[in-house]
């Protein structure tokens, strides 16, 4: 029995999926096996290769079977372990932080780390400044949104652009600032200008939160990070986040920061409180990753060399990809339709790439993401090429020149 | 060096934790051994007794071997594994659902499907309004101010209040309406009146959210929720979201609705698209407790039972505590220095319990938060009629009259 107005949401869900899927933009989950489906992995975000190490399964099946599967509730009730504390220890031996604190994953990292921060830092009335770079990952985006209220401004900054951010944060009228950004982003694979940013926090007295989602592992002396290769990951006024999903294989993220830091999110961050706590074999598996990183340091290094050489492949093909800085790469194609296309060319010759569309890109700048692993083989990258060629062959150049920046 | 306002921002932090402090509200991380370091545990959301449960443990394991430790990137590009496609269909033959949909977390599930459903009710530019129960749980709250925006109007409705939203639906200038509340309130362990709320919904034509975090596992016919309970769980304008970690102790949530929500989520829902899909492991554990649920539907029955025969124990003692109808319940105690010293007084005689202070409730409300499980015993029950008492003792019955509705 539908009342007077019956049915109307929906049916205008069902018109906005229509509206979608003549914009091309449905999306579908398509299931693929343990392996793959016996196709070429250019897509997954296991930079170092760890997905399937033998020492992170190893600690997963031991966590599960000495903590069992669950935390069983959040990090402040009974959702903190030893595995926990152990992990938040290995962390910061890691990455340098002067503490850490892991939580189920790094989107609720980085919503709890930027709405508690910049809470305490409004409590005095005076009004804070967020900061934000115009390509930010979704969870920073919502973070930021989410932080935004009485007293609490929030600019969006062009990309990468530091002198623009000094700029904003020398005029600001608020006393407090928070300046945030993406170490690595996630679409092109391009670095943030982190010693830049830092130099403007610091002269204007922000905090800067960056995320090194796709940084840590890969970049920076052995894999710690963009700010540890800029030299400041150290700095009490830099706030680092890291997801243990990409580089680590598993599940999970982190906040990296000074004490003040950590205890303004233990005692207030609503996605750190209000969620249970990192499951026991996923924190395990964290765990073992960080000392297989720690044996082999230079895995990140050859993730990157994996890039360049995908890059250069892509690029001697007329395709319209610029030199990666890290182990993504986005090859512009523009129009989405292309995009999904091309990610079906490849899958066809038995290469998995990512699609990137709107809403993860903006309009007018569908692209193929493609990301390397630490463990690629020279078949990938005959079978790489031979995808490549023949999307080039398909969908042509048909490069957005508003990309370019 | 540090600029002109030199470290002003981590002054402030330190400030700011000052304050919690001088109010009681300073948290700290205290890490807990395998076996809740001895004590029982009437904190913990393990309301089946499913956290060490061997057939968990053997297919977390189990999906360590075949697929890892992690699913390797969203869900849209390689995080979809035919073992979350098994675990959503399971889950939909345990729920009752037309579709479901996993997520790492249900935090996320909430702030993905209430962004997404507004926006896409959005479109049509005549207005979403969003009535949001006073009591719900963090994640409702932030999805609900992030969906708040040009054309979204958030009204919070008294608690549990049905004739209240029914009123704020009726005389809305909005075409379109979510209804949005946990089904059972993780505070006090209280029940939405969803019969009515989908009445009120139904009648004016808005889709109802429903979060069954607390209730999935342990209330209604083999625990399919407070939503199956009323008769409502199979509705399509009902739209029902459930945690992974809880009742099933592993980790992740759902969503479970229509084709037509879940298809606008996984286009659309920022934090399904840009988060890592769930580590195959939780996945696994996940799958096998719904088998465990079907195998023995009575378990919730046992929890609620237990909860029941607690609740007794703290009224006979003259503690302020309400009939529970979920496996959670509260004592109330008002200030929150005196729910930290009887959580410690509970710990000292070996009972693990929940003291939930603001932010997690309102001002003036902090309280002991005490849980059941299915697995209780008589020796369970002894230590915490041991504990209570001494906790009576102390503190006495300091109940805030504003807790009462």
């Amino acid at each position: 029995m539908w009342g007077v107005r019956s049915g109307t949401a929906l049916k205008r869900l069902r018109a906005a999926a229509d509206g979608r899927a003549a914009a091309g933009l449905r999306r579908s989950l398509i299931a693929r096996s343990p392996d793959f489906d016996g196709m070429i992995d250019l897509a997954s975000n296991d930079y170092l290769g760890l997905r399937g190490h033998p020492r992170l399964a190893a600690a997963a099946i031991e966590a599960a079977r000495e903590w069992g599967t669950g935390s069983t509730g959040s990090r402040l009730v009974t959702g903190t372990t030893t595995l926990h504390e152990r992990l938040e220890t290995s962390l910061a031996d890691a990455t340098g932080a002067a503490e850490t604190l892991v939580f189920s994953s790094g989107y609720l990292a980085n919503l709890a780390v930027i709405t508690s921060l910049t809470a305490a830092l409004g409590q005095h009335g005076d009004g804070v400044l967020i900061v934000s770079d115009e390509r930010n990952h979704a969870s920073l985006i919502d973070a930021c949104r989410l932080a935004r209220g009485s007293g609490v401004r929030l600019v969006v900054a062009p990309y990468r652009d530091a002198m623009a951010v000094r700029r904003l944060l020398a005029s600001r009228a608020e006393e407090s600032a928070l300046v945030v950004s993406d170490a690595v982003f996630s679409v092109d694979g391009a670095l943030a200008p982190a010693g830049e940013l830092h130099a403007a926090a610091r002269a204007h007295d922000a905090l800067l939160v960056l995320d090194e989602a796709h940084a840590f592992g890969v970049i920076g002396p052995a894999g710690r990070g963009v700010a540890a290769a800029a030299g400041i990951g150290g700095e009490p006024d830099v706030v680092r986040t890291v997801t243990l999903s990409k580089s680590l294989a598993g599940q999970g993220g982190a906040v990296l920061g000074a004490p003040e830091v950590i205890d303004t999110v233990v005692d207030t961050g609503r996605g750190f409180i209000f969620d249970t706590g990192l499951a026991p074999p996923s924190a395990g598996a964290a765990l073992a990753a960080l000392d297989v990183l720690r044996g082999e340091p230079g895995r990140g290094e050859l993730a990157l060399t994996n890039a360049r050489r995908l890059a250069a492949i892509a690029a001697d093909l007329g395709l319209a990809v610029e030199p990666p800085s890290a182990a993504v790469l986005a090859v512009m194609l523009g129009d989405p339709r292309h995009a999904v296309e091309a990610r079906e060319i490849c899958a066809s010759t038995g290469v998995r790439v990512g699609c990137f569309r709107p809403p993860s890109v903006p309009m007018g700048q569908a692209c193929l993401r493609l990301t390397t692993r630490a463990t690629m083989t020279q078949r990938d990258f005959v079978l790489a090429t031979r995808a490549l060629t023949k999307v080039r062959d398909h969908v042509g150049v048909d490069v957005n020149p508003t990309f370019k920046q």
